[in-house]
């Protein structure tokens, strides 16, 4: 069923937010008072579009409708990509909420902040839910969703339908942690390949490669812990954790724990562009020309062989 | 040009070692005085050589050999996959140095120990270097090679060729790990999941889904730096930790640190029954479908559009 959304803020990730909406048939208003935020959204959309057809997924009927403020019948769902500024987001929504319905859900972007700071100047605090994307939002399939203290289950189960309705596979947090869980277990392993980088255990490009090459393709398959499980033979995590937990807890009193200092950073700058001298935008177009076939491969063996893919759909 | 492989220890690693020595089409010797070894074997190379067709790989035109003790005339190289224990590894290898030639190479499976202790007792510590598969060795592409404070330049050269000339991609440590680059990356991010399960922020099936369907297939085109400095536009890495750098710190700084006690091995085994309750037997098969498929997948458009995986093939 076609609904009514309001994107506050057209950057990178309301931008896409904005096309995953259209592209599911739902009516979408952008919400941006820049200047340039017409001509910004149109190149990305064509990005966007080109992208989702590679994917193998028809691209939406409609463009959303950009405006520099809300107007128009309260919206079904509000999705906030505003900057991470809290004080920011507690003031807008604090403005916007009097045009709102009293059933209309508060979708957050934030990657870092509580839905209980940010709902903390609403009248119906209740309504706001954390939606995170994995980027970019209208390839990658995942949404966590997380509740504030005020949210009611119902709430959460309507976000979840919704986005479920569009495709989507919904990762429900119990509780707010900063990061959620991609962008967690994302710091986690980069704090590491920071570190050997710097450490000179090897070259960036080399670790790099130990991701593209090795972690990353057996991760699109079976999880990181399932991945133990099944090293554990027959006798799976328990006898995994007997043989080699002890090897575990040895590397992980090693693993090293960088700061992102004047030194790191310029190391970083350097290592990466050793690595890959090509300009960020090629870089950028390879990704988009290449993750969206992966993905539609990845979509497609699972909907063949569902049990195949170990971890694959919407199977929680 | 085919060499003369001896495989120490017929255990997982090895007999997954000497499946892909004999499919490369060296002349196999796998030496492991246990009576069930050719039965064990026989079993693993049945699934091996199945899933080497499945990735679109001709199996070996020759079974490896399998002995109790070492016979015949010296190898060109030794791959060791005694289990990790140090006296027996340095005992048999002194035992076995004098049958080699003074060019044999001995490569060693080891995950932890450095190449300058497995050495220590040999005449010519010179010869050994770390060369650590990413499991299973006949289907994952890479391999991690390391050598002691004594080896040459000349032997890990030689080493690296070896292993390119079977199509492998070599990532070369600077200096021993332990862990090496694969499993600390692992590891570290299995930590953080191990944290999230346990804290109960979200279900483990909800963190494995994290990584199946979000991590693992972007980190399947694009490396983790790589993310990163895509991430910051055209401004790259330095233009993303000026805008994100504090915000990564943050979510390192609340990265857990779990250990591997009972009560954590309990809930272990427990969330991951939980998460996926078919026998690992099961879990173990649905993988050896499916990661096939995806390497060969891969494997395909890396060589039809070398730009597009961005980390890819033996670039270094």
């Amino acid at each position: 069923m076609a609904m009514r959304v309001w994107v506050l803020g057209g950057g990178l990730i309301g931008g896409g937010w904005a096309a995953t909406f259209a592209a599911a048939g739902h009516d979408v208003t952008v919400i941006d008072p820049a200047a340039d935020a017409p001509i910004r959204l149109a190149r990305q959309w064509e990005a966007a579009f080109l992208a989702m057809q590679r994917a193998g997924a028809p691209p939406p009927r409609h463009l959303p409708r950009i405006l520099a403020a809300a107007e128009g019948p309260a919206p079904d769902w509000v999705q906030e990509n505003l900057p991470e500024n809290l004080a920011l987001k507690q003031a807008v929504l604090r403005d916007l909420e009097p045009v709102l319905s009293p059933a209309t859900i508060i979708g957050s972007s934030s990657s870092g902040l509580s839905p209980d700071a940010i709902s903390l100047e609403l009248v119906h605090p209740e309504r706001v839910v954390i939606a995170h994307p994995c980027n970019p939002s209208y390839l990658m399939p995942l949404v966590e969703i997380c509740g504030g203290t005020a949210t009611p289950t119902a709430v959460l189960d309507r976000a979840e339908a919704m986005f479920q309705a569009m495709g989507r596979t919904v990762l429900r947090l119990n509780r707010a942690m900063p990061g959620h869980l991609v962008n967690r277990l994302q710091a986690a392993l980069w704090r590491e390949a920071v570190y050997l980088a710097q450490e000179g255990v090897a070259s960036l490009g080399d670790i790099e490669r130990a991701v593209t090459l090795g972690l990353g393709p057996r991760w699109s398959v079976i999880g990181p812990s399932t991945v133990f499980h099944v090293s554990g033979g027959e006798g799976g995590m328990a006898a995994f954790l007997d043989a080699l937990g002890y090897e575990v807890e040895r590397w992980w009193s090693t693993l090293g724990t960088p700061a992102l200092d004047t030194e790191t950073r310029r190391f970083l700058v350097d290592a990466m562009a050793e690595a890959d001298s090509r300009p960020v935008t090629e870089i950028a177009a390879a990704r988009d020309a290449a993750l969206p076939e992966l993905l539609a491969f990845l979509e497609d063996r699972r909907r063949q062989t569902p049990q195949s893919f170990i971890m694959g759909g919407n199977d929680r």
